[in-house]
């Protein structure tokens, strides 16, 4: 596999079912990526070399998860130059999501984190892709094609309504999920 | 001037004062950019098409502030394949500044929105420059200066405080605002 | 069927559990509707086309329903001179709602949604009733029919509970829904 | 004056530096209106009375505002079959306006209010312009008349700071208002 | 039965399992109460008749829940001279609670409610038992002897874990409540 | 001065300003009270002593203010049998008031705590004679009139805005508080 | 057992599955605990007997949980001068945790309370740990040891993506948590 | 001066007029204290050594304060083994102080920090205190000196408003602090 243009990290295992979405956004993009746990609280020295090293190995933006009180995105941030991109992820015991949101939005001038909705790993796969893009043609023409995928399905969906009634649609989601 | 790599545009000139502060980051990083307003409820027309022309004119990230309801930044992110940083602008009868917040921040999947603080142009204009830093090591560089900069200002303050000690710096701060 | 005076939208057809209240409320009031999907984020041109023609093809009253940070009610109320009602959905990944309640309900001054409860698509369908009522005396009579029928659903569990004493009618709800 | 078409209600003349703005509204888009006091909690007869007379009396819309636990719009709604537009006012002592918000906007099936932002009187005097224009075209063509306004606004302030630049017209607003 | 003493009243049927608490609580204590369905927004000239001829009917307390824009007890306290006890009920749609709890809670001056916690309906009970017992010597006592039943449970529960070790009394828990 | 039958308390006598509304209102109801300061936090054995001891020295209700983490009022329910009627005060360094709300009214299954609106000493008032009104006709007419009196204030602004149209009565009021 | 340095109390023993944790590590770190109920609203007396005695009885930290409106660990801090560690229980009926939350943390100024995580007494009882271990090396050492095991658990963790890939990681995750 | 106990540390100097009040608390109780600037995001490498070689260095608390995304207590918690007190301080742009009070609170399980009240750094002091003073007599005796003089500050307000009126008393304020 070629070097990673994204690191995407995490507090602990346990962000693993929220962080894989943005993991399978860069394969989908197929922009080389590399996955792994950095604790702030539990492995803080090991997190300043990963930001300390990040820009060098050739990264070229680092994606970061945390739950409740999230430090590692905005430590990751104060350390490296590369543009990091926060995910909240609504851990048990956090409240509603919010400690986690605010404790990677809220930075102080001087440190940006570029932060998601909470749980949003796949859109910080896609900003990430935004970001490579904006300097790639071929990962800028894959966005694009991914916009389109997106509004075909929207309009197939709106077709389904339009061939079948609203009611039969209905009928059938609520069949697969009652 | 050479091309803009960066374009600020805001709701309503009423947000300038909070928003001028992502101009003058980039203009110390060096970074060419311009600055307009776009308003996504007032000027839908004129919103699509600057999101559609932003890449192929040369930008690589748009800077967009709204307050309120804000939808100027998630908008133009549905129709340009660039990173788009939103900065939650707190207006006068926001709800203490959580409606922006929220409506920048909870982009639906697919769409992100790179969102930092209330009020934190600034920090939208240092994501930029993280952004273009990414691939041009002169802004990079650039930012590590910066980093620096913040580092020593913080080091002359604690050599302030154990010379003068704290009473006599907090005494003066107070004089100045009190 | 006669030309529909009330477009229901709504930004994905995961919406559609919710937003089906609105359809089935017209139907009871014999208000000539239509139904589909229009997303802000995913068909941005399919939204202002959408919202340009309301008027024209007689639409009285838009619908639009969207969840997390949902742009469409205003943004089709940015376009269209008719009423625009927002139902604000609960999503999945929501903050308990108070995203699409936020970024429905707190539009700048200019462009007003009428914004309803947390998923109170039914609301929204009466509302829409009431709109239409205000200049149809038949329609305002079933108004006037379905709040009767509102109240003597109250005044029949009065009475059930009058003859049964409160303990069986609970011991009964108890029983179905336990 | 031709009989009013709308009736602005608030819960107390205190209310009245915010509900004017719907007054104002009204009269630039020459809709005939009427507005008064009425209170739910210091005069609920003649908030009922109020609200069983309006449709008779040829109003097609009510405006009512209220703050803290406001209960007139929703009260209103419960006896009149006409569009009730709710507005949120922030009173002293409210916590952050989110009472008088909750307690418009969260009503129960059956008996919908069309609210819109807090303190949001000029948003909802538009709404009841949409409402009325739906139905006669000469207030639809003075609402498209207003939108361009607003656009027009918005690009005359775009031409300013393209002629001027960002920071003269920065400058002069900060003289404005220090 | 001997003349009610409290009203117990509600919005809906579907708010008696958590109103009923209110009428155990009475039954305990012997004091004499009538339970019936009064809704703001379904029945309002019921609701204002209630009121009125609480006081001549010889009620002394009204209990009055409701959820979402919950205006049933501040309404009632707009009529009558009566104490009334709100109890903010969590329905569905809710948003956590929060819209009853305010729209009971935030009455404005000259126009109390005696608001209890969210689905407090057994406190509820208990506040009007205090009132009543706050002019009734028996039912003081009773009150009094509640107390001493209160303190008695905790020193069981003190006496288990000290006999058996936290452990036990947990493990024993768990299996009850797995 | 006959004994008291309103005890009103309070954390610290930095409340008084908020707090001695309820005096005024009780003073206008001429119900006789005492005020004094009790301090759950800095005179925990006074406060204990003070709740043993107000039902036998004829109080019948107690009002409670007090601010941030507000104990007063649920401790000094948890000892006496009469009606605490607790009073969120809004101290500075509060969060919004949210804190001293919650912990006054989310009081536990079997002490419940009479809430009222943040800062809402007034009503607290209102509510202890509604309580003793209750019990006493005199109290109870009082009260009637001055339900009256708070209707016919509006009625007086209704008249006011009838006779000099809604401009002439802002422009008054904002002449006087601009 | 030596004589007890920690005493952990609790509002209820609905508390102990939370709470439990805290005595969990105290005996991973052998540190002598003691465990019992404690109600700040059901045992007032107990309560205050507990906090007065605390300190001769040799305790040197007391860890205290409670919900909702939770009034035990700032009363407890009222009266001993030992440090009081606040854990804030989620109770059911709790409005998403904010009441304990708040009514613990928020303490006036004078009688801090340590507030910890909601739900958090597994932290609760390394924070007495990390009091205790200020004062004796041993039990500082054991929580380096602590730290080490975090870090390395982190490491394994690290270890078996590297090896496996995140996706069998994932795949092992989910098949045990589906 | 002797070698400090407690060190206090803040993000910034903008932190200093909130934070030294826990100076002046521990200057009271005569416990040797350092002050200085630790910024978690400008100088990471500063706070980790900070964090470090506080024990070896005799510390035995740390008082970290910080406002927005307060990251500082809890890295400096993650690194060392002693009791770290977290400040949140209301910063301006903060969204209500919630950003820094979650984002102190909310640590994730291994990590605790002792949370106090927003702004609390009087508090912080005091805390500091009861931890020093439950392994050291004197300072024991201090914060019994201590509460003493919080309740006799209590009962001279208590006795002004006994000799003076409420009245007499509020109009003095009021003269003081119009």
């Amino acid at each position: 596999m070629s070097t990673p243009l994204v690191g995407i990290i995490m507090g602990s295992d346990s962000d693993l079912k929220v962080m894989s979405a943005a993991a399978e956004i860069l394969e989908k993009f197929e922009i080389p990526f590399e996955l792994t746990i950095v604790s702030a609280h539990r492995t803080p020295h090991r997190m300043i070399e990963y930001a300390e090293q990040a820009a060098e190995r050739g990264l070229k933006v680092i994606i970061a998860g945390a739950g409740g009180a999230a430090h590692l995105p905005g430590m990751v941030a104060s350390i490296t130059t590369l543009p990091v991109v926060g995910v909240p992820v609504k851990s048990s015991n956090s409240i509603d999501g919010w400690d986690s949101v605010l404790s990677i939005l809220q930075m102080p001038a001087g440190i940006p984190v570029a932060t998601v909705a909470l749980n949003g790993a796949a859109n910080a796969g896609i900003l990430a892709a935004n970001i490579v893009g904006a300097f790639d043609q071929a990962v800028a023409d894959k966005l694009k094609a991914y916009k389109d995928e997106l509004r075909d399905k929207v309009l197939t969906n709106v077709d389904k309504i339009d061939r079948l009634g609203y009611k039969k649609v209905l009928e059938h989601k609520l069949n697969m999920h009652p």
